[in-house]
């Protein structure tokens, strides 16, 4: 596929970020919407708050059409991207009226009074334009191209750092305003599909249908080995996408692994199945702590679907909050397949949903056995009806979270096979 | 604080990661624990599979010492970081014997067959020292500097994309390394505390010490806000460290806000402090939806004192899991002080342990009504002994996972205050 004709970068600013105290989370929301608005990032760059900032910033403005630039408009001392802009771009500072009387509300609705440090936030440069931030106190800001060097400038837009106020901000005045830019430009959106397959590594994926796919004319593909999941990403013009989308649909062994063509997750799929179908389920959890019921309550709607996910962690809670019989748990341990099958009957009987789903599992780092080393996981589903599947795997992973992870996808895959069965 | 005399920084390669089919969780990995070996990134640049690769690396030759390469070496036509980097400096690629060993017996093990595109995994470029991949097929390559251009390349060391492969090959092989190569050019470790505090606005946590830690010599100040608490972060000479944290220490307005010097998450303080004590908490939660079970559970030795989490969605589950009486559901409505403290007192006497701590609220988008709006949250701690406390927020939050977290955040915080508590 040809490079776009817009050349889009994001910079990310914060030591926190480069420090390890801060997952970027900017630049999955952003890649995501901007691809959408038939935009792609071609480079994102993070750097610590300070003069790296104005250096990343000269060099991208000889790379791209459209720089995104994120955090350091706050009030603190090290909260300076406004200012390093103003000064690259040779721009004075001055007070916007409006932004400063927004700034002293909303410090009034606190009880405290305003600092300059704190009405630093209120300083637009000249020429650019605000974006109001509806979820704190420093506003974003576009800067439009302007005669830089021996060219112009990219479009510039300083957005705030926290997500929550970041995420608003691009939804409705970011996008808006890219949209225009690109149809100014004259470029349309490129088609994508995102297929996503349980149980398939992704060599073997390749090898099925990869020769195939690349020689589709324009069309780019991409894989990702994900946590008990694998994406096969096909981008380019419409005619190639649909043609190879055919095509991995119609490959054999690929059948039943296939659980979504448009990237969606697991969670998303399963929910969105039990509201077509007008079924709920309930979850009983054990080495999987609530994440399970966690993933499902991500999503919107799952309250009409969802009824509860008791978390047993001891074998007291097993028995007092699910009734598992005590002489179960004896006999058999807590990490056992009769342990996961009598969870699961019990939560979906207790809380009178179609369908109940169990985890019971090994995540170490204590607790392992000979037969049951660290890893092992019994994974249960009662329903439809009376019938009850129980399914063994041992997982080899290297820490509790992926572990969690891993096991809620088997479960949910359990879930989501029961729910695409032909009835 | 002058700049470290070893620059070092990081590339992460991928199309996933600029398209947002993938969270870039390598960078704070990478971050945390450089820092901790004394070394700090100063720059990450992420960019697409393809020849941006060989773009960004070069680049990034001319600027630092070290420099960090994930993703890329896997299977697939679109993993090439390996090729790129050796043609970049001018090696040639030979099949490793004992990478080739591996990758067959590990194919085997799969009863597949290897094919030229997956031994491609085995290729090292000359002088090139291989880093053993326990959970991959793709080994880890480390390139020490060699002449080039008018000077030296950087240490190049090239790391595997899935986070599960890299994190393990990162602690046991690349640390190691990195300390030799610290060691060898006479660097030593900065001291640094992260205090982190609840309930109070960076802003306001700056008006109170900023001044103060900017007079300490060579202190370098950070401040971070997150959702539901702010990062206070010193790091300099061990001397102005701890004067400046004696200073935070002291600040009579942060009294009970800070919950940590060293950066950890509240459930971590927690569960921590719970071990000490020897005391147990069960959760009980609704609009939080299992987060809160799920982030206790995520912390190792959690289940020595979180026993269990019933997640209640629906009425009829609060009725049937915990026995919240049926009359004050339908008196007070499940988002209501009553029913947050029935379900908070239940679940400690069910579960027979010494706190209960309950979530009930309203997530959105639906089900506001004219006195609780959307962000209505009621948190309530039941334990010690008799004792029953219930709080009442309207959080104004802009997605439903925020809420979860933020909600998380202040039921998690009501707990902790009770386990710092003079007794």
């Amino acid at each position: 596929m040809n490079p776009p004709a817009l050349r889009l970068e994001v910079l990310n600013t914060g030591s926190e970020l480069l420090l390890g105290a801060a997952v970027n989370t900017h630049l999955a929301f952003l890649g995501e919407h901007l691809f959408r608005a038939g935009l792609r990032v071609e480079r994102q760059t993070a750097v610590p708050d300070g003069p790296a900032i104005g250096e990343a910033m000269r060099e991208a403005f000889r790379r791209c059409d459209i720089l995104l630039v994120t955090g350091g408009l706050g009030p603190t001392s090290d909260d300076i991207t406004r200012e390093l802009t103003a000064e690259l771009l040779g721009l004075t500072l001055a007070p916007d009226a409006t932004v400063l009387a927004r700034l002293h509300a909303y410090y009034e609705r606190l009880g405290r009074t305003t600092t300059p440090q704190i009405e630093r936030q209120a300083l637009v440069p000249d020429g650019a334009q605000v974006l109001e931030n509806a979820h704190g106190t420093a506003p974003g800001l576009y800067l439009p191209p302007r005669p830089f060097g021996a060219a112009y400038s990219p479009h510039v837009f300083l957005l705030p750092g926290p997500p929550r106020e970041l995420r608003p901000m691009v939804l409705d005045q970011l996008l808006p305003r890219l949209g225009a830019i690109r149809r100014a430009a004259g470029l349309g959106v490129p088609a994508r599909r995102t297929f996503r397959l349980f149980g398939l590594g992704e060599s073997f994926i390749e090898q099925k249908v990869g020769d195939a796919l690349l020689a589709l004319p324009e069309l780019e593909l991409g894989y990702c080995a994900r946590v008990g999941e694998v994406d096969l990403r096909l981008i380019g013009p419409f005619e190639s996408v649909e043609r190879g989308a055919t095509l991995v649909r119609a490959e054999p062994s690929f059948a039943g692994h296939i659980f979504t063509e448009e990237g969606e997750s697991l969670e998303e799929v399963i929910v969105h199945r039990l509201q077509a179908l007008g079924q709920t389920v309930a979850t009983a959890e054990s080495c999987t702590g609530g994440l399970l019921a966690h993933r499902l309550t991500n999503v919107p709607g799952a309250s009409q679907v969802f009824l509860a996910g008791p978390v047993v962690y001891s074998n007291a809670a097993k028995e007092s909050l699910l009734g598992v019989p005590a002489a179960l748990l004896a006999e058999f341990g807590a990490v056992s397949e009769p342990v996961a099958q009598a969870m699961a009957r019990q939560v979906r009987q207790r809380c009178g949903t179609d369908f109940g789903l169990a985890t019971t599992g090994l995540a170490g780092p204590g607790g392992a056995s000979r037969d049951k080393p660290v890893g092992t996981l019994f994974f249960a589903l009662a329903g439809p009806g009376e019938a009850c599947t129980v399914r063994h795997r041992v997982l080899s992973l290297t820490d509790r979270e992926s572990f969690k992870h891993l096991a809620t996808q088997h479960a949910l895959n359990l879930l989501r096979e029961a729910l695409s069965a032909p009835r």
